[in-house]
């Protein structure tokens, strides 16, 4: 039986399958999402379950309940990562969710539902810039725009599913339909300070925050660093870092929360001017309406700064998730599980991070289960989750999915 | 004979040696430098100069004097861009030496030194980080610990000469000796507005100013974007933004003139706060004593900052430069060729941008001719010199060798 001991084992050793030698990156649709696919199969085959790769490079697994073809719980996360990762944010939920089934074992054919377990491919949106990539696909949302997206090198969506052996014609075969899915059931760190704050091993989740993504471009002139005085200058780089200030002073005290995770700047020379800022901002409330207010002021304040400056400014969506609300009764099957675990009134947040669960919303009712992480770190090598921790999520994900079967059978 | 139509002529067809189809890009020690070396050699041969390639990749011509063997006058400039370049800097200065030691033609053998044009390999750094290679290769004042200086790819200088069919091993025999040289005459684009706003085509050069160049480097925390909230963030970008806003704050009204060119983050994801940010930093101002006070004052302005955050602030310099002043006797010779090509009373003007003469310098005398440029643009696609300033720029060169020549006999 799979132990906790076991489980963080193997999140460590998915950590092999990496683009850097001495750094954790795994992105979607590379030699290295293929090895932590069949690294994770042969799991899922050890725990009793029947394997596949599907349309969109998710991987997964199917054990049958009472009888063959019935509806399916699923769990499961994501085994994609961002660069310079750590090891627990995603892979945890899938690796945890393979330890559940085979806990469960023989159990699970009296099931009322068939018992899946998938990791999805791309949740992070590290290699293409759009997030969720795998979900959506296993959700049926595909929109066929994304085929033309282009990584850092310039390859395509579409040229990366030839590449790695998937037909783009198929992607819709990915796709589930509600009346084959029962829910989907999520462990994952929580990513944030909360649990730890509270001294808990467990929470459950209420709600996922979407957030809001933007490349904006600030548009100024390249010129000689030495030959141009400072009231001939329309320096791109340092409009875009009073963007940035301007955006941390303006959200840091309104409860939402912006990121500028990226920024390059052209022509990138140390003695010439920068002619253009290019940074990403992601944007995240507690509600959609919080957010889309806030970003309504940003847009108004980042169009100010650059026009005084006599700089363009372009501004350029390129993701949008509503907030996803945890399926009430599906969450309360969380509870339950996390009360047999130890801890009768467990503790409920909003998630600010996004989860596959916002896509996977889309076809079927979904709730997630969060384990406390060492100081809220995460994205990070130092990402960090207890033993502890790990073996009382075993515990409470196993009786959520018996407390799901109740549930089901009383319908 | 070379015309001024022809000499920009051959700047424009110099552009074919790029990097990008689509934009010009010429750096050090690649292929694009190679066929630029061999299309310059080609010219010089073409105006009864002997060519060779020096042991650091300088392109040199050569016609003797009065006598073979004397020692030379150096005309010339560089051959290497920054990234999305114009077609003038640098080349401008090669081909114009090329034209006029064409148009000296066989007067040439009654001169008291050998007349010699230079096209150095590496002027603007944008390769190594390490401006004046070439010229530096030329003065004797190589430091061997440019050999492990890197390329965005990895390629090391000492990789990047073997590549290029050099030897690591014989850059000493590029070094010229102040005995075999008379002094070194550079024409170039002025790179600034002040000739076009004294509505004049020519003017010489006092001294140029010396660039100190930082790479700066604020380090935080790389953290979830959604899961960590503002009073546990230590966002490296924010703070860089915040050094580079106050830069400009301090530097603009000193009379000095600071550049951050280049920025990147790490670990540069849409979801992730950046954990660390470096940027380039170049400062200039009129004298040495000017840019390196401002720098003591941005010293301690961005230490502060960082500490106000919790971030970390790691500053390394590499490249510092004195001012160079230009040769009073050299520089009555170019003052003398402007009068000639119709301005008796041309304009003297200092240099804020760097030029292959402060490595020269090191070596022998340096004088400077400017040639007005169209709104001061320079390193940009948008580089412009008109016609008519280029055929005054080629009489005022002919004509200042002539006068070199005068003060030469009568030592």
């Amino acid at each position: 039986m799979t132990t906790a001991a076991e489980v963080l084992a193997r999140c460590a050793e998915l950590d092999r399958h990496s683009a850097h030698p001495t750094r954790l990156e795994r992105v979607h649709l590379t030699p290295q999402h293929a090895a932590a696919n069949a690294r994770v199969a042969g799991w899922m085959a050890d725990a009793g379950l029947r394997t596949w790769q599907d349309a969109a490079g998710n991987q997964y697994g199917r054990r049958e309940g009472r009888a063959p073809g019935l509806p399916a719980l699923l769990l499961g996360s994501h085994l994609d990562t961002v660069p310079d990762a750590g090891s627990y944010d995603g892979m945890l939920g899938v690796v945890m969710a393979i330890a559940v089934a085979e806990r469960l074992g023989d159990r699970t054919a009296a099931l009322p539902f068939a018992l899946e377990v998938v990791g999805f491919g791309d949740e992070e949106g590290t290699r293409f810039g759009k997030a969720l990539l795998g979900s959506c696909a296993a959700a049926g949302t595909w929109d066929p725009a994304w085929w033309d997206l282009a990584d850092a090198d310039g390859v395509t969506l579409r040229q990366a599913f030839v590449d790695f052996g998937l037909d783009p014609a198929h992607v819709g075969e990915a796709a589930r339909r509600t009346e084959e899915l029962v829910g989907y059931l999520e462990a994952h760190i929580e990513q944030g300070p909360y649990l730890e704050e509270a001294d808990v091993s467990l929470g459950y989740v209420t709600a996922i925050a979407g957030a809001r993504r933007f490349v904006v471009s600030v548009l100024g002139e390249a010129r000689h660093a030495g030959g141009t005085p400072y009231e001939r200058r329309k320096d791109a780089l340092v409009g875009a870092a009073e963007c940035i200030t301007a955006i941390e002073r303006l959200v840091r005290p309104s409860g939402c929360i912006a990121t500028v995770g990226r920024i390059a700047v052209r022509p990138g020379a140390v003695n010439v001017i920068p002619g253009r800022a290019d940074f990403t901002l992601d944007l995240r409330a507690a509600t959609d309406e919080d957010r889309d207010a806030m970003w309504k002021r940003l847009d108004v304040e980042l169009h100010e700064l650059c026009t005084a400056r006599g700089l363009g400014l372009e501004v350029v969506e390129n993701h949008r998730a509503p907030a996803m609300p945890c399926a009430p009764w599906l969450t309360e099957a969380v509870v339950e599980g996390i009360a047999a675990a130890g801890d009768p009134a467990p503790m409920g947040l909003w998630s600010r991070a996004g989860h596959d669960g916002m896509a996977v919303g889309a076809v079927t009712d979904v709730a997630m289960l969060f384990l406390r992480c060492a100081d809220g770190v995460s994205h990070h090598p130092d990402e960090e989750v207890r033993e502890i921790d790990v073996a009382r999520g075993l515990d409470a994900l196993e009786h959520a999915v018996l407390a799901v079967a109740e549930r089901v059978e009383r319908r």
